[in-house]
């Protein structure tokens, strides 16, 4: 039986992703709202930067707790972030930022936070 | 030898924290710059909000990646990642972290993000 836990945090390791969909902040924010809505997340806000020396930094607070990406194109590679509190649905919002940002190569690994509390 | 890598991920369990530090937003925001501070952390913005049905959700964005809070006031239990692909000072932020919020017992997981790139 799976321990009582808060929140369930997905870290998302996206290889292989075409360059050109790392380098630009709107980008990023479109990927990360699409997957928050298909998730069913209340969105708070969203902030996006041009990351140094180049890739983005982004952060989307949702109701549920947040999505967070930080792309280095020079890699072809993002690790996304998704900590989730709430009845949403991952898998659909895993999916999308998989395809959108055109990952050859996936690894989550899914960290329970906050074992032994709530349940 | 550790494996080549691009950021440093540390998800950080505070347990056993007084329930009046996890309740406002401001409170989070001020330990989590004193944090930043101490890592020598380039500070780009802070956001942070009332979560519902209580507690704190909050970011950091900085310019070597993120900090970001989600507070449980009811079980005085703070979940903090700090997210760092710089050459930070992290134990020193951690340590503000703990005493900060005066957790009683703290569990981190350190992760590597972006395995077998960069170095």
């Amino acid at each position: 039986m799976e321990p009582s836990y808060l929140g369930l945090h997905v870290l998302l390791e996206l290889y292989g992703c075409p360059e050109d969909r790392l380098r630009l902040p709107d980008d990023s924010e479109r990927i990360l709202l699409v997957a928050a809505a298909a998730m069913g997340a209340t969105v708070i806000e969203a902030r996006f930067h041009a990351f140094s020396p180049h890739g983005v930094s982004g952060v989307v607070v949702i109701a549920e707790s947040h999505l967070t990406v930080h792309t280095w194109p020079e890699h072809g590679y993002a690790a996304v972030d998704v900590f989730s509190c709430g009845d949403l649905d991952l898998s659909a919002g895993l999916e999308v930022l998989e395809q959108e940002y055109g990952a050859s190569r996936v690894y989550a690994e899914r960290v329970l936070r906050g074992k032994g509390l709530g349940g």
